[in-house]
């Protein structure tokens, strides 16, 4: 085995091409033994093996900084720099991490998780770079999915003003890109990485140069010749609008044409955009034959291909995209947005039932949310399915655009709380805090399957402004599904056990063990109330009153932001009613960011649990002097 | 006078294009005599006259839905449709909105403030159109500028996939696109809108399928030949490559040639992008020689076109960038970096001193963001100048890119606050509720000029994250600048005014309301302490802690949304340490949007006030009864 050799991005110097494609097959195998057991980005991963090595091979990481956007390719570059031994732990609690990570190795440079941020890092770099007087190469990788993010693009025309040394690698897997195509213009690429064509370009610019500038047609006739001669010879015309030269596109699984286009792109002066076409789950059939179930693997069996079945009841995005084909069959108003995400939030079989009425805009958070907000204007009814972590990406529109015109627009966010494996990239803990205060937005959280359902009918029904339900990314508890869900009024919440002392505002996920944590206290003879407080927003002030009046010492549980969640809601209301003898306590996430680990381990972490909950709760006396010692 | 016989867009029918120059004309004087004594958006508009006359001629609104990007080019537009005397009320509290506005008139389909929102708003009202079986057109109106903002590059993209029916009118009035270019790009434009180019196209398409679809390099060259002639046609091949058929350019100020390619526009299937070529300030001597002084125009005399100089101290934008000159001078690893606001942000002197350290990427926060990030993480000092509401369109990239990985960011966050005239869309009221709960990030805001200096001495010398200072769009205090601004203890406050029984927490502009409200309480024998709170993150635990001890009753005074912000804070604060038995108020920005006025007008509508400071501090008795009619 050579990839046993391989420790660092050293070991490659003196390699064979003929070893290095030995070495891809032996790291093919590797990832596809290893990510057999514990589940990964695979066919993304299959796709890169031989650009990655030829990055390593050819540059000096880490002086050279290589940047992958979003970073869940960067597998081949952790087995290269010394992490290979961890492969075991990938993913998993205190285990390697799926995306890059800079505590690993310092030569993860920059990390990522969201899509489209790796020309702008690759453009600070090289900013940086010139300005400290240095030489280093900057080298992004981005697919071309991630290049349709507006970011990405705010970033490629600022890449081609400023016309710094850099490199842009589009790794383009697009199944539309057929081979007897994809050959020819391998060919026009082969052409123009040729040092030939590039002096017969400078002889003909030099030339051109030499006809006087003066108006009339004879000038512009020039102009328009040397355009035209460029675009004969040019491929990536819309990359060299904006002002890079490009080079490609080349078979990313021919070690040595990569390698000889990329020698070629080192040599380019200012910006250089390197097309690479690559197949997804290459060298794996069965990843090969379906991309997009094998993108993130679950466990499987090497020889059928098999993935380990999830267990337990359906999902809560598999429930809400069967009642979304439910509503929308009764009403033609509805109609879908994802931003890239049409599988992840369940959407698959409301777009082939409803092909006009799912709207795929790509990955384009931002663009989603106005569209969205247009089309209720117009008397639709947009269902915007996103995640809660992406749905960052489109604040503003959510205020400026959506909120603020009040439009009639329904938010099915997505994977709000924990998201497990996919770490503190991805965690969905922040939409409470930054959606909250936002002027006429209705949040809801569900406890189970049926209020989803019934929060749906609720959403789909209110026209009075824009109305948003956020779910976790968990099975359901399992409950026989309602026939006919009715709406709930919006505001109220709902006891879901009676009791004394205490009152426990759950959402979601949290109601369950807001339960344990009443079942603990029962036994020790405390009696807890159990509140299920579905509507984040608005409160419902009526049961808040009650429990004050009542004089119960109150706990919020939230797999949420403690800092302008929901429990901060729940003590401004009562600060807003000058009522200050009412005790509440909040447990949710603190002010950190949690990593990678199965959701368990994350409630874990941050103390989401029944026995703290009973705890805090037991806990709850007035001016406990913790103050000299205590954490803020 | 025509203009006194318009009062909708049906009046303009009949009217020959001699009379439509002619009203074009009387428009003019018309927008420079008024907004003479309002001041407003007189360049932008002077440059779009012909066109909104031109479009309102030949298109019906509102059946025909007109977008206009950001909207404070929509003033020809409430001209011609009714509003044209409310214009001595423009962008005064209660009057004519300086935006597009759908309270005030069937008209106005969509409200802007922020750019780059119209593609998106546009592509949602042709899917709706064409999903509700309507034929209204929808023409988007969007600058130059706006074009690089991200999410106009992400619905471009969605239009080109699209191919609905729509148009798109590129406002061009870049000064660098120079008369003689424009004229030679006008004579293609025509050639294009030509029928007889039109014909002429067809054919060739036709006679080039003929050629057989073959591999090989005659097809290939057959199709570089097809492609090739498309280009020499063809100028605005970016937008053809875009999926749009592109259209111009033709001289905005040319009322006939702007109907004949508005009309060959309506005729083209699919979306077409109409290049219009424009002069800000068109007709106005003093605002064509200088249009970006004349973008937002205080009051003016007409002949000399001196505008109404400010009184008053320096503005904290001014303080702020005399600042960083004085830092960077002796602080190479400083650089500033704008998203096309170098005017707005204080940044012109520091660009003219230190051009390479100067980053302006254009209308794109998102890219700005995280270009920041990672220019930190290679050592630098990058200082992001950003007003509090465009900081909105960064959110993600503050918590993915530079929060989560604790990069050494500056945020300058100009306009915090109220910010007068411009209202709702401008308000910069949610910064501090979008970024309290983002870890590791230090948020600051001063009283003063000096304690802005000190904070911005202190940032420089902060290595441990990102750190954040928003400061008002306001005259500062007036007070004498400190030669050497010293740095502040991270997370200290400051008793401004010893005092018994209250206290007042106030951020920056609130201080002096703050002490104002104890003046008042202090003549009726109650005594209270005011406190400048600088750090909204970290708390100055030490304080609050001492002034539970004190029994203190607590006021928070913050011109910020009530909701998640500051107060929230402390709130959370008292409830996590188990600290019951303090009482807390907020006064703030409650849950509704605020529109335009003035920023005194604007404070007294929500209630920051010192009367309103001093009642709540009289009313804070345990558990008023208020709460059956008290409003949430």
């Amino acid at each position: 085995m050579l990839l046993n050799q391989i420790n660092g991005p050293l070991d490659l110097k003196g390699l064979t091409v003929a070893q290095l494609e030995q070495l891809a097959e032996e790291i093919r195998q590797f990832l596809i033994e290893k990510l057999s057991v514990t589940g990964g980005h695979l066919a993304p991963n299959l796709g890169v093996v031989e650009l990655t090595l030829a990055m390593h091979y050819l540059f000096n990481s880490p002086d050279d900084k290589f940047i992958f956007d979003v970073g869940h390719q960067s597998y081949v570059h952790k087995i290269l720099t010394g992490r290979k031994d961890q492969f075991d732990t990938l993913r998993k609690y205190k285990g390697l991490c799926g995306f890059v990570k800079r505590s690993e190795s310092e030569h993860d440079v920059w990390e990522a998780g969201h899509s489209s941020t790796s020309l702008s890092a690759a453009m600070g770099m090289a900013l940086s770079r010139d300005l400290k007087g240095g030489s280093n190469r900057v080298v992004a990788v981005i697919g071309d999915g991630a290049l349709t993010g507006g970011m990405a693009l705010e970033a490629l025309n600022h890449i081609g003003h400023e016309k710094r040394n850099m490199m842009v690698i589009l790794n383009d897997n697009e199944m539309s890109i057929a081979p007897n195509v994809g050959a020819l213009h391998h060919y026009l690429g082969k052409i123009r990485t040729d040092r030939h064509y590039q002096k017969a370009k400078d002889e003909l610019q030099h030339l051109l140069n030499k006809i006087p500038a003066i108006g009339g047609k004879l000038a512009k006739t020039a102009e328009r010749f040397k355009d035209s001669l460029k675009y004969l010879l040019v491929s990536g015309i819309l990359f060299e609008q904006f002002g890079l030269t490009y080079l490609g596109p080349v078979d990313g699984h021919d070690m040595e044409g990569l390698l000889e286009i990329l020698k070629q792109a080192d040599s380019v002066p200012g910006p250089v955009l390197v097309h690479v076409l690559t197949i997804k789950g290459k060298g794996y059939q069965p990843a090969e034959a379906d991309s997009h179930k094998w993108h993130g693997a679950s466990p499987y069996k090497i020889e059928s291909g098999q993935m380990v079945k999830a267990v337990g009841p359906p999902m809560y995005t598999k429930i809400f995209g069967d009642m979304l084909i439910e509503l929308a069959e009764k009403d033609e108003r509805i109609v879908a947005i994802t931003p890239a995400m049409p599988g992840g939030s369940g959407l698959m079989e409301f777009a082939e039932k409803f092909p006009n009425r799912m709207i795929d805009v790509g990955i384009a958070e931002q663009h989603a949310a106005t569209l969205s907000a247009a089309m209720a204007m117009e008397g639709l009814k947009p269902v915007y399915a996103v995640y809660s972590t992406f749905l960052q990406r489109a604040y503003d529109q959510v205020v400026h655009d959506i909120c603020r015109q009040n439009a009639n627009v329904v938010f099915a966010i997505d994977r709000a709380g924990f998201v497990g494996p996919d770490g503190e990239t991805h965690q969905g803990v922040y939409d409470i805090a930054f959606l909250r205060h936002v002027p006429n937005l209705v949040l809801m959280m569900p406890k189970d399957e049926n209020e989803l359902r019934r929060m749906m009918k609720t959403s789909i029904l209110y026209d009075e402004g824009p109305i948003a339900i956020r779910y976790p990314r968990i099975n359901g508890v399992g409950v026989e599904l309602e026939a006919d869900p009715q709406p709930i009024p919006i505001g109220t919440w709902e006891t879901i056990r009676p009791g004394d002392t205490y009152a426990i505002l759950a959402l979601g996920p949290m109601v369950e063990v807001a339960e344990q944590a009443a079942e603990q206290l029962k036994r020790e003879g405390l009696s807890a109330e159990v509140i299920n407080a579905r509507f984040i927003k608005p409160l419902d002030e009526a049961m808040l009153l009650r429990l004050a009046d009542e004089g119960k010492k109150i706990l919020v549980l939230e797999e949420s932001s403690e800092l302008g969640g929901f429990g901060s809601a729940v003590l401004e209301f009562y600060s807003q009613r000058n009522i200050f003898d009412v005790q509440v306590k909040i447990v949710g996430v603190p002010d950190l960011f949690v990593e990678h680990g199965s959701i368990a381990q994350q409630r874990e972490e941050v103390g989401l649990t029944a026995e703290r909950a009973a705890n805090e709760l037991r806990g709850m006396l007035p001016r406990i002097m913790k103050r000299a010692t205590g954490q803020s």
